[in-house]
């Protein structure tokens, strides 16, 4: 691997990572909370060691696809290891573990959070969680990619291993024009989504907040109840509609752009995830009315609104979906790892490998049944390739393989099966909340330190889509054997 | 499809189970218990129904795969729903559904029960309970190959379709040669496991239904307390082996038969089988007692038994783990879905399917290290087909995804998450037992008929691995188009 040059290129993101703490800073400004000072001691830290590692000497400047995944894995550990230095400094979360687990659950856009007490902590570092969301959600390199004057094409890798989905396109031929494309529409969207907020109601302050955890599908709070705080009809409309347009495939937003309004109603992976969401709001709402825990028109507000939050992977509540029935709970669960569309800010294993597998299953199916046919696999009409089809069906396999190790490791901790289970479930598809202990009213402040940075490279290991992880603590002597 | 074919083919399967049930209704006639009469009519139902069909004239007597597929998901539903005619008729299981659910149980070898009271039923009846696990287990279609004089090179698919592993391999050229020899190892060895536990102590009632339960890896009991209940090592020690043994690729042992027996420790997936039981009892063993819930040696004799019981997917317990730290819980949860060996009697996914889907992943991880290298699977020094590998990982995906369609089907019956999770992943992966009111001192009892029915299906579907029932009941409709 290239490390002089892997490093040299993490140097970037760190003082890409100072500069996005200065917003942070000017909010404990204003506000004249106590944490001013360590804004202050986190910029110039990342500053200072992101100029040293710059001024590493690369002769060698190529970047292979193992240099792409292992940079962007090192990335995502750099960025949550040093985001951590706000909480700690400024005492809002004195445990390095514990900030180093919020902070991965920000930019994971996860949302799980080891803080009993959200309400009273100081606005700048509050700020600074809620923002790492928003960066982490369209992702750290790709905005890195944004602001640099130039890219090789070399870095395609990264952007590959950072964008979600199995296949990664270019909107434009240029990697950078790429980048810009998809941060414009994020930040109209956002500001979009500010206003609408504000109108209903919302303090500016808690508009901005609540505005990037959801366009990055985060799910933190400014307040302890969550959305549900504000028991503000129009307050939790408008996140339903917005979680849910986050979940969408932003290269279907350019197409809109363009003009191409009917590809965007015939994609095959929006169809799906829009079933799907439908779908699950018709039998939660039927299984909560019909339990007589709300009424209908409650039923319909409560569980749209939880069902938009789960498969984008927010994890926003509006209600303790804990106390509700078990087809309810179970039903949430199975969104979890469905997750959102490929190439939005939302995570799980997203709609599209669904789409994909459930082709592939057809298939074998067609093989037995007309053995003599070919029987390709398309999507929008395109054939897809045979070796996207095995890296579909091998990160299936791989994730519920992370997924049962984790939850393997965690159970040491002796927490209740359903606990245990959904704990993991909720941070490596980053969601934020599960069931039990771990569910909306819940938090992760009693897992073990250990658990605690299990649960942390889980989310960074989920929000990656498990293989830059994997090549990166792969043992570099793998043979060439298989 | 071949639809006069397959009913005249059911009819020889019909009138092969009358003919095995000639048995139970001796032990019924020796111990003159009043369920003689159930099977005299049980045995004429089947054989005149099954000769009927059998006179059916089919002028094509082609058998497509499609047809095998088909014909083998029918024959186990078949032979499920008038193997429960000894129950329904001696009134030991009034309730059809009941009886149905229980005999799939059988034949599936999954050995979950609906039975509150199993100690005092008539001994023909109790016999038959435990003599369709015996012929489930290496396959009840494998079996009228065997016995019939002679069969045409295409009921290869019906082979393929019902027994397990995801490529199957003859062992001889000819088809009812290979089936012969697979019963002939079967009966010996089960032969010697009856001569172990009469020789510790067991009365040969016992003895012959506990050697059926394990041959065929089912985990019927005649006693409320399972093999618990003898309180005998020496008996806890034979049914660990022999579990052990009957979870083992059966093409191995003919492969010790004629000398090869470095090729039998050299076996990847007997390696990898092995393996799997030793750490799992290393780990249980340190959980338990570390716990303090027994000492070392007792905690080294109960994880052993529970683990060598649940990866082959048999069932038996010695003790109600469902008490154990949470840990092993989720160790044994995990040992159910991976099961035994391909070609074995034991269920589950199957050892090879994840060696298979591991190198498959490293395969991927390989092809990012270095792309322009050509990296092949194999297994046992051959190349594994990509086909083979596509079907495995298509398999691993429907698994879960019939799995996961199973509870939130059972959800409505409202029983907690763990029970509702556990009762689909017990059945489905055929081990009979799983956690909460499914525990080993449960039983299935308390579901409603439409789970009973659905969780029988789940076991035929886990048993003949899936494939086979969704070519029964996928649309003929079906498009071409992918």
């Amino acid at each position: 691997m290239n490390i002089k040059m892997i490093l040299k290129s993490l140097g970037i993101v760190l003082v890409v990572e100072a500069i996005c703490m200065i917003p942070s800073l000017l909010v404990s400004a204003i506000y004249g909370d106590k944490d001013f000072m360590a804004f202050v001691y986190s910029i110039l830290t990342c500053f200072l060691i992101g100029f040293l590692m710059y001024r590493i000497k690369a002769d060698n400047k190529n970047f292979y696809a193992r240099d792409g995944f292992a940079f962007v894995a090192l990335s995502w550990i750099t960025v949550s290891l040093f985001g951590s230095l706000p909480f700690v400094f400024s005492g809002a979360i004195p445990s390095f573990i514990d900030a180093f687990f919020e902070t991965s659950s920000g930019f994971t856009t996860t949302g799980s959070t080891i803080l009993k007490q959200i309400e009273g902590m100081p606005m700048g570092v509050l700020f600074w969680r809620h923002f790492i969301i928003w960066m982490g959600g369209m992702g750290v390199l790709v905005l890195t990619l944004a602001v640099l004057p130039s890219v090789g094409a070399s870095f395609f890798h990264v952007m590959k291993a950072e964008s979600t989905g199995p296949s990664t396109e270019k909107l434009v031929p240029k990697l950078g024009q790429t980048a810009k494309i998809l941060y414009t529409i994020y930040i109209v969207m956002t500001a979009i989504l500010v206003s609408a907020l504000l109108f209903s109601g919302m303090s500016p302050y808690d508009a901005l907040v609540h505005a990037f955890s959801t366009a990055g599908t985060g799910g933190f709070s400014s307040r302890n109840l969550s959305v549900g705080a504000y028991g503000n009809v129009f307050i939790e409309v408008i996140i339903t509609v917005f979680m849910f347009l986050f979940g969408v495939n932003f290269s279907l937003y350019f197409q809109l752009i363009k003009g191409k309004i009917r590809g965007f109603f015939k994609n095959q992976e929006f169809r799906f995830y829009l079933g799907t969401v439908l779908i699950a709001i018709l039998l939660i709402t039927a299984d909560l009315s019909l339990n007589g825990l709300f009424s209908v028109g409650e039923s319909v507000r409560y569980s749209s609104f939880q069902v938009s939050s789960i498969i984008t992977t927010t994890g926003f509540s509006t209600r303790d979906f804990n106390l509700w029935p078990v087809f309810s709970k179970i039903i949430l669960v199975v969104l979890m790892f469905i997750g959102a569309s490929a190439g939005s800010t939302g995570g799980g294993m997203k709609c599209i490998r669904f789409v994909l597998m459930f082709k592939i299953v057809k298939r074998e199916i067609m093989n037995i049944r007309h053995p003599r046919a070919v029987h390709t696999v398309k999507i929008d009409g395109k054939s897809v390739d045979n070796g996207v089809l095995t890296n579909v069906m091998a990160f299936f396999f791989v994730y519920i393989i992370v997924f049962v190790s984790a939850v393997i490791l965690v159970s040491l901790d002796g927490f209740d099966l359903v606990t245990t289970v959904t704990s993991v479930a909720a941070v490596i598809s980053n969601v934020g909340p599960g069931l039990g202990d771990v569910g909306p009213m819940g938090n992760f402040s009693a897992f073990s330190g250990f658990s605690k940075i299990l649960l942390s490279f889980c989310m960074i290991a989920g929000r990656l889509e498990i293989f830059p992880m994997l090549v990166l603590f792969s043992p570099s002597s793998f043979k060439k054997s298989i």
